[in-house]
């Protein structure tokens, strides 16, 4: 990887190094100075003796001894040569702030892969271009400018230099946890977001990562990572552009559906990840789940001195999903015991004065709490903090002594105590005393409650993190020869589709399943097939030319008898010749009529960040209307697919409403994990469509079903050279 | 009225008076004489000669002028002979700290009912009880003991003392606007949020009411007052308690579905109050609205100086439903002529490092902007009050330059500014200078989004606000004999509900499009009335013991001729019978078989709060599985009843989907009119539910409809005995 020479670099180059006040070549070597950066800094111009009391070099070459990181302030044009000169200097990466690549379009993209394969030839990794730099905290390496930087567990990953200020700003005003990395990815042409994530994850002082995001260029790689990081700590993102529309590939249901952000969503999720909605609770989040326990069982207890804020937290942790069970009896006698007899001893618990006289009550109330093995956790609420100011200053040292006992029961109880406090502004030094035992203090309610949740998040998460996906796709390993062959031969026969009854086939092939739907070349074996199925059955026209085929008048349902068998092909055939004239007519698929059941669809697409994903929802007006669809990324087992299904608002209808009877979930999950395997064996599907599928008590119906292959964008012609 | 005197009193006895610095009797005369109370204040205490330097009298009575006020501190059981006493000594109002009343159950109740009648027996008010006090901030009255609320043009109604300290704190911490007023409700026994709100409606010197409820006593009053006074200034309402799940009356459709708080949100949002849904959000909504002008055509411009913050704030925005509009083309070169080539001239504008020199072109893009005509209204994010931080403090002279022309030409245009500053917390000038002017800035961009939407919510709710309803019921107004007699019969019987033909001919009497549906009372009569219908019949058992009719066997569907309706008729009879064997039968409903449509469902019921509502949703598996339902408080007219149709997620449907037609949308909204109709007709209707009713292309059926009445809880018995 080379990331850690680079993090920990012992010497830096500043390529572009100036004494002019506004250039960053100047500020990058004072601030590094400021700062007191251990390494030794190497300045580089060629019109420059010296540069704030160092030697200037007129090339990196130049410098005496092996670099481990350079700094390049220089306009995109020279990149070239100086990285090029810098990885023969020994340097491990180069920090690149010039922008005019990338993000400039088409000829700034070839540009820009120029430059990475200058580096990649070389053996120099690059940060940016366009960056605005990084800090390596504890080295004191900060190459960004931004002063002040409070040290701490975090690690900062951000497209945008601007939420990074936000950020940092944010932490040194209002908190005692800080940084220990910021990274602009800048346009991660070559190191990317997955890369540094791998990095950080190794790293033992980092104990949260938190990211902005606004787009993810190789999607799959970074879900990869993030799975197996969040095993050993958390991630926190934020994303935006979620206002940007999706991908909305016309002809496909699910590319119309699948708008990006709610892929994203999901697969985050899967991952894992803390997914931030407010950009407010970005630090706040990070900071609590790098100074609390976990919450274990997601419930916890609400303490607080008089109502509303109780009540404001009761509400929306009941919304966010977090359980404020019952207390048990014995904890209730114990607080009875020593709060005023007005008290709430339900959870919310009110002390309702108890505190006035000795706000240490409040320090007795948290030990009785969290020693109920029902309570994972407390959130405490409103006025703590404020005694000595709204009372007597006596108060205060009493509050100071509470909050020494609360920060101490955080660590032997391991069960986190979050604070919101409204004179957190007023900074009594109880509050700071907390933060040294870090407890986070917040003055907004909701935020202490989103904090909450992201606890109990990632709680829950790394209990249950054996069933967790990796995201690896084995391409093509799967692959069987008579799914191949019909692949082959829709390409041979210059289609990009495979015909219903070949799709079909090739999800049977798979186990998937599916109805004995055969096809008639004519009339003779429509009659036959018939027969065999012994049932009323549908027919409907096989041809390429003809997707629409209700609108073509290609299919006939409930045919009784040989003889509505025989005039059902002949009409059907006589319809779409009408239709399209030059159509290819393979003939008609004979198929049993569905029986009664619940309509849902599956639909697969590749997805231009996470590659293949599979789309689930109820079939009919609700899929079209509600828009009641969840995702996955690829692959998808059997469990995967079964939490799918829970996940659609509509929920209820596959358990049976209005008397009908449940319908089989288990044949929904096992063909989504089919549909999976299928995406995952011919890397040459592009989009598949089941639409409706039919699903009955017991078993279900692919009513139709369509596949579309593409040859573009991968390495399939390897695979398909297998063939021969 | 009476308010007035009580929130301008010359004096205040203060009942209670003690020596104790820990009594609220002491603190409340020291709190008044800090302030520098311009009125007298009479300690009254029967044990004391002085109190802080004051006379102390024995008796309120002792006191030798007429007081405007009493503040009673002393405990529940002395209250009943101190009120007649202060009413007595002329006082207008009393403020009752003392709890024990109607917050302890039944019999607290009664008590509180007791004192609330000696009061109104002797003509003075009370505020509370189990109330935090009052605060007239212009007349330095402040009976709450909070000190330093800071001043302002806010009137704060709170049902917690908690949330109002959070607020005034907050206010005084990070704004120049504060309160003019402030009032604990406590228990609202006798002076209720409506009579609050109509005070500071006419008050000249508030411009917003800031309420936190977590109940409303008077709900339907309390709407009509909100209507009124909306029109006028804006109330910001936060209502907690959301969790407390809404009245499950069993049965009903309308009951089951109708969690109070929609209700109640809707209600807000139709009598145009800003239904706040964070506490954190509350204050800076307040502050906005009372210091901004209104967003009057729902577009803004945004403007920032780089990426990420004006990303998260397009993303929200949009969200939020507040249009980001495309710039004329004049204003594109106006900012093109002063901004760098890289800058963004889309909206959101970055000047992209255009202001690092000289940030007074904020300014210069505000005046620009807000001159665009399809911008009314700028949001600033990012960096603003920082440019002196970070570069040079020169800078910061030059954004106060542009503070002061922003701050101007906000008057000038009429169009808000509202900023967002990461550097908020550094306190600069320029920051406060804006602040100054009445724009509020924020350190959070959420909220600063959240005062956009509040601002552009409240504008076109103002512009449309001739549309708004005043909540004036006319209960029984609009009954017709026909229809009283109906009801009549029914009750005469003994029995609560109108039997199904009974309540179409009820509602059919009011001119809701009701199909032809007769009684027959044997076979004879069924035979005679399908013949006159001329078509395929439904019939359906008619008995008051018999609520669900296909559970008894008592539907038949598609009866085409006089053989098959004899039959059914017997059949349904038998069936009924066996069902029900002591069941009073009283025939069976003839009725035409309802065409295809779109099954719909319409409810009514009496709501705790509010009294009569209206509950419109989609019929079938989407209302019982989606719940996807809107409300509204009745009366409704059409207009409201077609936005009622609006609001469902599955609006969509009504306008035909996968080639159906278009339903009669016209015709729901006449019919839930006739039914809001019905229901203020006759007082002794508590619930009615149509459902289904098949809404065609063209006119609708309703299927089935049961109306349920009660004598109860009204004061019908004064309808009822004109009827003789």
């Amino acid at each position: 990887m080379g990331l850690e020479r680079i993090f920990k670099a012992e010497s830096v180059a500043v390529i572009g190094a100036s004494k002019d006040e506004t250039k960053r070549g100047y500020q990058a070597i004072k601030t590094l100075q400021d700062e007191q950066y251990e390494g030794r800094i190497y300045p580089v111009n060629p019109r420059e003796k010296t540069i704030l009391g160092l030697k200037c070099y007129k090339s990196v070459l130049d410098i005496p001894e092996k670099i481990d990181l350079a700094l390049i302030t220089t306009p995109a044009h020279t990149l070239k040569n100086i990285l090029a000169d810098c990885a023969d200097q020994g340097a491990a990466g180069a920090v690149v702030i010039a922008g005019g690549f990338g993000e400039l379009g088409a000829e700034g993209k070839r540009f820009e892969a120029e430059i990475v394969d200058v580096a990649r030839a070389k053996g120099i990794r690059i940060i940016g271009p366009n960056t605005s730099g990084m800090i390596s905290v504890d080295k004191k390496l900060n190459l960004v400018g931004l002063k002040e930087v409070p040290q701490g567990a975090i690690a900062l990953l951000t497209q945008s230099g601007n939420i990074a200020l936000t950020l940092i700003t944010e932490a040194g005003l209002k908190s005692q946890m800080g940084f220990n990395y910021y990274v602009g990815v800048g346009n991660e042409a070559d190191i990317k977001f997955h890369e540094y994530l791998e990095y950080f994850t190794e790293d033992p002082d980092t104990r949260v990562i938190l990211m902005y995001v606004e787009g993810l260029r190789e999607g799959r790689k970074f879900l990869q990572q993030a799975s197996k990081t969040t095993q050993v700590k958390p991630i926190v993102l934020f994303k935006s552009g979620r206002s940007a529309t999706g991908t909305k590939s016309a002809g496909s249901h699910t590319g119309a559906l699948a708008g990006i952000s709610e892929v994203a969503r999901s697969a985050f999720r899967r991952a894992g990840i803390i997914d931030v909605e407010n950009s407010d609770e970005m630090f706040p989040i990070a900071e609590s789940l790098a100074s609390l326990p976990r919450i274990n069982e997601n419930s916890i207890a609400i303490l607080a001195d008089g109502g509303g804020h109780a009540t404001i937290a009761a509400d929306y942790l009941t919304e966010l999903g977090i359980r404020i069970p019952e207390l048990q009896k014995e904890t209730r006698d114990k607080l009875a015991a020593i709060l005023p007899t007005n008290a709430s001893l339900a959870n919310p618990i009110d002390v309702a004065g108890g505190t006035d006289q000795d706000p240490a009550v409040f320090a007795d109330c948290a030990e009785i709490l969290l020693s109920d093995r029902n309570i994972h956790g407390l959130l405490i609420v409103g006025l703590f903090g404020g005694y000595g100011i709204r009372f007597s200053e006596k108060l205060a040292f009493i509050e100071e002594d509470a909050a020494h006992r609360m920060g101490k029961l955080v660590s032997k109880s391991s069960k986190p105590i979050v604070l919101h406090s409204l004179y957190n502004f007023a900074k009594p030094h109880s509050l700071d005393l907390l933060r040294y035992y870090n407890i986070p203090v917040y003055d907004s309610l909701e935020i202490a409650c989103k904090c909450v949740e992201a606890l109990s998040i990632y709680g829950s998460y790394r209990r249950e993190s054996h069933k967790t996906s990796n995201f690896q796709l084995n391409w093509g390993a799967k692959a069987i020869p008579e799914g191949q062959e019909i692949i082959y031969n829709a390409l041979a026969e210059g289609r990009n589709s495979l015909l219903e009854h070949e799709a079909k086939e090739l999800l049977r092939l798979h186990g998937a399943p599916v109805s004995m739907d055969r096809l008639a070349l004519n009339e003779d074996e429509a009659v036959k097939i018939a027969a065999d199925l012994a049932c009323n059955v549908v027919m409907k026209i096989v041809s390429p030319d003809i997707l629409h085929k209700s609108d073509a008048g290609g299919v006939m349902l409930k045919l009784k008898n040989e003889q509505e068998v025989r005039e059902a092909f002949k009409r059907i055939v006589k319809n779409a010749c009408e239709y399209e004239p030059d159509a290819d007519i393979k003939g008609c698929i004979v198929s049993r009529m569905a029986g009664e059941g619940v309509e849902v669809i599956i639909g697969t697409k590749i997805d231009d960040q996470f590659g293949p994903i599979v789309m689930f929802g109820l079939g009919g007006i609700l899929v079209e209307v509600v828009k009641d669809v969840s995702f996955r990324v690829l692959p998808v087992s059997q469990d995967w697919a079964a939490s799918m299904l829970n996940e659609i608002k509509t929920a209820k209808i596959l358990d049976g409403v209005r008397g009908r009877p449940p319908c089989d979930k288990k044949a929904i999950a096992k063909l989504i994990e089919k549909v999976s395997e299928v995406v995952e064996a011919y890397p040459v599907i592009h989009e598949m469509d089941l639409n409706p599928v039919i699903v009955h008590e017991d078993g279900l119906t692919i009513v139709d079903a369509r596949i579309i292959l593409s040859e573009e964008n991968m390495e399939k012609k390897k695979w398909l050279s297998s063939l021969d």
